[in-house]
């Protein structure tokens, strides 16, 4: 990497004393390797190995972050490749370069001028005037080996990698890539159940039958949905699995003895539950979850509180991850009452935090996280995982709970270019907070760089059992 | 203008470097027309064009930012002038003399600094001492044909500036306004039906009977209703309108057949809804706003979660606009869904989301229109129309939707004087805010200036289609 | 105290010129006498005035901001000497030290520096290394008169300290020190009437029948309830009492008729009244506490929205106040509806409202207390009254509300040391915000500095009625 004068100090605040501590903070981790223990890259990228087809492809289509802010410009998602429809890649791009102006001052902005600097080596702003030239460039670069996933894996020095799965996939990209020790990182699957645990899912009953089926088969009852569950995750384990995760709207939970659960699972692949009891049963399966892994040990991850697929239409044309996902208010402490009860003081248990309801991060996780040894505080996510809101989240976060209960960085994403630089991000914005509170006397100098390795490091190795 | 010193540098941050990129961002900008696209000056103050009476009623007593502070403070309201009341202007404004302190720090304060320098050249600060000299220099000024209304609103440089009306008003002051010619800019009405809409309002029904009547008459059928609503639009259109206004407590939308809606619509007539009913008829109201909207092109804007005359002694004593409208918790996401469902897609729809509730702007509208082509992110507004709510606003919205989602700042004001106040303040904030995205290395130079000059400008006028 | 160069600018913002006007705020009240309206000391502690037993009974056991952020990181509670429990100070304090880097960044951990430094002259940082010496240091310190708990008052320079008690407690302990004169400032009791409030507190009947009979017993009925309820708020009035207090989970309030209120209160008494009418029950009663201040001049503060001992095992083995206390979201403008309308516009009726859902500050609080000329806004509190959150806090109040509708720092503490440390760390806050609006041109210099002496004097005098 070779970066600008400009994008040396990137993100530091303009005060000089407080932006040469930054700098001395940063630059003590600025190379270290990536731990990323939640995202999203398919495990068949880093499998197959096979170059990228083209920039936009590879920069454009599969961001929805990206294609989000065009189509809220006036831009058709078709154009952009989105949902798989056939397009012309170049078209897109310039599409991207004619409504560059609209991602000045975002994160995604952000990070593609990273990308394009850091990787190909493009400092002037994207524009109409440039476009071709930069998207001939990025497709020259593509072409060359040093460019294929495995070896931007390496080059991006990723130590771990977490993708995201289902519960029935087979996961043999995951068995062969530990098998080739073709990447010089960990990959690991995470289990991510919640289309198993929604009665309101679609095709809810015909998934957990096939559950049930793929643990053996058998009669459907509550206590084999509960073993086959148990067995996916063993197999997870056994393929490297550190975590499960879970997407709720609301993280509601709630204990139920036998009977009412098997009434529940009954009425539930009936597909006769009302929305009382499919919360109720939604609610148990959380507590479940949480059962599960004080048992196999899996850290428990929630992601709460996003209105999925708000624009029915956009969803029915192109699917999930479209741009139309809502965050909506997350309420974690009554919510998470039974679960706490139950697990939130055993030993080794870790249940992860997340929200995008930033009110939730003073008022609810941190208390919580100081509190109860099972909790730690979820990294900011998704709309939030920014410079501003990063600054933000450790201030609402630090003076409750300080520095420690916190999870590290994730950098949740299935654009794998953006990796290194979300990661860069973060430990600026970590270096630019920490130096703020070592210029106001609040940090001692020596225990911020401590603090600062730990972030990158030490913290998330042991929220996420690594 | 002739501001000292210290006001050349207001609102910019300390820090130097950051600053003098501020001063410039600012420059640029600080001559620039004045686009008021949403307001509540009374436009017969410019049609009849008549002097000021007195530095009491035209500063203190008609702007309740001012009296509520004073009223918190022990001040009668009826000393001000509050609600038409007779009193002494003299002493009204010895009153605000001897509460000065109260008003240091917040944006009333500031605004009326800026006015008493800017437009009276006073720039001792207020107080019991100067209080009698302060009065007497501005009342001397009032006298002189250049504070006449019409000559001020040139000298503002005021390029639209947009009143808010009864659907039933005449707006025969914006008619004489367009046809004298008399004014630089233009003066255009809003509709604003919320009275119309509430079944709960007092005086509902004859006031939907009047409507239909002034529609041609007929009976009172949901659909007459309707046409009559889409008549008084047209009116307003053609008077220059180019705005719907909404200010309802919570933005619950809904769609109804039209079996549905017409017995609602008959109950409301017969004040027979129970609070359910109620809410469920405003919800297909807001929608039916949004029909019409798509129809006829007025840009439809959202004020939501206020609670109106708190003080209900106070209401019955003073009327409305007294003081204790007091903001609550707003939802957009779930609200807006039946409205966005059918609506949210649709080209040439705009619909703008404000919000007092500062939550919402991370969580809910920076999202909604980081995807919708229709949303616009509506500028802090009331209580957070201020310095530091606006870099908090900006904070919370720029980083997922940039800075081409936002509305442009409006002023909101029914205190015609503190117009360019309150403008200068909103484009000092943003020039501070753009600043620090430069020298953090997040926005390029050339890129921020461009930012800078469309917030004025290039933004107000396509999100009002002006 | 003879701080370090380091301490001596602790909390100012990094900008020189704002850095050099914070500290010229800050020096001209740093020696101020503090004036503490609202804590948990316990009173005895001063008319006992017997020496402290260890460095960790007093600087550990007792102050759960401390001990759940240990136990969080997986340190015992008994281990600790939490809810009485025999245990080795030595041992406690290593557990504390090896743990110290958990309280970076955190308020309590800059307290405890400050403590360690001001008052034991411990300027190196707490670590396993040298967690003996500290102890036996501090140890050391104890034994000698000067550390004695009426010395260090003195040393304190308290004027004013608020305990909060019982509304059955006798209160001789304040009667003592007002007798003996043995302190140099005033200690006063508060009214704390909650468990006598709230049906559904454990042992309420049992509570309610011991007031009545303490006020002349009699039949226990809704009218005889209140006349005890004033009889004790009379009795604190007697022994110096300013303050009535009230920690409610929500802040709802209601006017009831008699009749209705009776046949509540007998089903209270019989523990027969389900969610609802307890709810009704609480929020009548919080009523009843307005319209008492009313009457006797009592100060009316709310502390609202927390869920108390939310793990109940923890509460049953250690009690409360073990750590487990969780704020939730609260809602003031509604629920405080029916008690302004009543008693809002009341002359010298002071009601002072806290919150630690910050997001109330700026759409909710700062309204209120900017209409109601009885409302006040209370500090940051708990979990918020830490250096970001303050200055967050001025940031989402002053704006609509200045500096004089707010209530001056409480610092609500338990542990006795942290007092000049709490009140030290919120002037240094309030300095460095006033600081920046100087600097922004907002504020004027001369002004600035009569705000700072008039919030840690005037304000919080005039809202207690010292």
């Amino acid at each position: 990497m070779n970066p600008t004068m400009a994008s040396r100090t990137a993100l530091f605040p303009a005060d000089p004393a407080t932006r040469a501590r930054a700098a001395e903070l940063y630059a003590a981790v600025a190379d270290k390797p990536i731990i990323s223990p939640h995202g999203h890259v398919a495990p068949g990228l880093l499998a197959d190995n096979e170059p990228f087809t083209d920039p936009a492809a590879l920069l454009l289509s599969h961001d929805h972050y990206v294609t989000r802010l065009l189509h809220a410009g006036g831009v058709c998602l078709e154009a952009l490749g989105v949902g798989g429809a056939d397009f012309d890649p170049r078209s897109a791009w310039r599409l991207l370069a004619a409504h560059w102006h609209r991602f000045a001052g975002t994160a995604s902005g952000y990070w593609l001028e990273r990308e394009f600097e850091d990787l190909f080596g493009i400092v002037d702003e994207l524009g109409p005037e440039n476009a071709d030239e930069v998207y001939d460039r990025i497709d020259a670069a593509l072409q060359r080996t040093e460019f294929r996933p495995r070896a931007l894996f390496d080059r991006f020095r990723i130590a771990v990698l977490a993708t995201t799965d289902d519960p029935l996939d087979d996961l043999d990209d995951h068995a062969r890539l530990a098998r080739d020790g073709a990447v010089s990182g960990r990959v690991v699957p995470t289990f991510r159940p919640d289309a198993y645990l929604d009665p309101e899912s679609l095709g809810f009953a015909t998934r957990v039958h096939r559950l049930i089926e793929a643990a053996g088969g058998g009669r459907a009852d509550f206590g084999s949905y509960l073993r086959a569950l148990e067995a996916r995750r063993a197999h997870f384990i056994a393929r490297g699995a550190v975590s499960a995760d879970h997407g709720v709207v609301e993280p509601y939970t709630t204990r139920l003895d036998a009977d009412a659960a098997e009434r529940l699972f009954q009425g539930a692949l009936r597909g006769e539950l009302d929305a009382g009891s499919a919360r109720e049963f939604r609610g148990h399966m959380l507590w479940q979850m949480a059962r599960m892994s004080v048992q196999d040990g899996l850290v428990m991850t929630i992601h709460a509180g996003v209105h999925r697929n708000h624009s029915t239409v956009t969803h029915g044309r192109f699917g999930p991850d479209s741009g139309s996902d809502i965050p909506t208010r997350v309420e974690y402490v009554r919510n998470l009452h039974a679960l706490l009860e139950s697990f939130g003081l055993v030993r080794d248990f870790h249940l992860v935090l997340f929200t995008i309801d930033e009110t939730a991060f003073s008022r609810e996780i941190a208390p919580l996280a100081g509190f109860y040894p099972s909790v730690y505080i979820g990294a900011p996510w998704w709309f939030i995982d920014a410079p501003d809101a990063i600054a933000r989240f450790r201030a609402a976060t630090v003076e409750t709970a300080g520095f420690y209960r916190s999870s590290g960085f994730i950098d949740d994403t299935r654009a794998f270019l953006s990796i290194p630089a979300r990661h860069d991000m973060a430990r600026r914005s970590d270096a630019a907070f920490l130096a703020r509170l070592v210029e106001e006397g609040r940090v001692r100098p020596a225990r911020a760089q401590r603090i600062m390795q730990d972030l990158v490091d030490a913290i998330p190795r042991e929220v996420f059992k690594l």
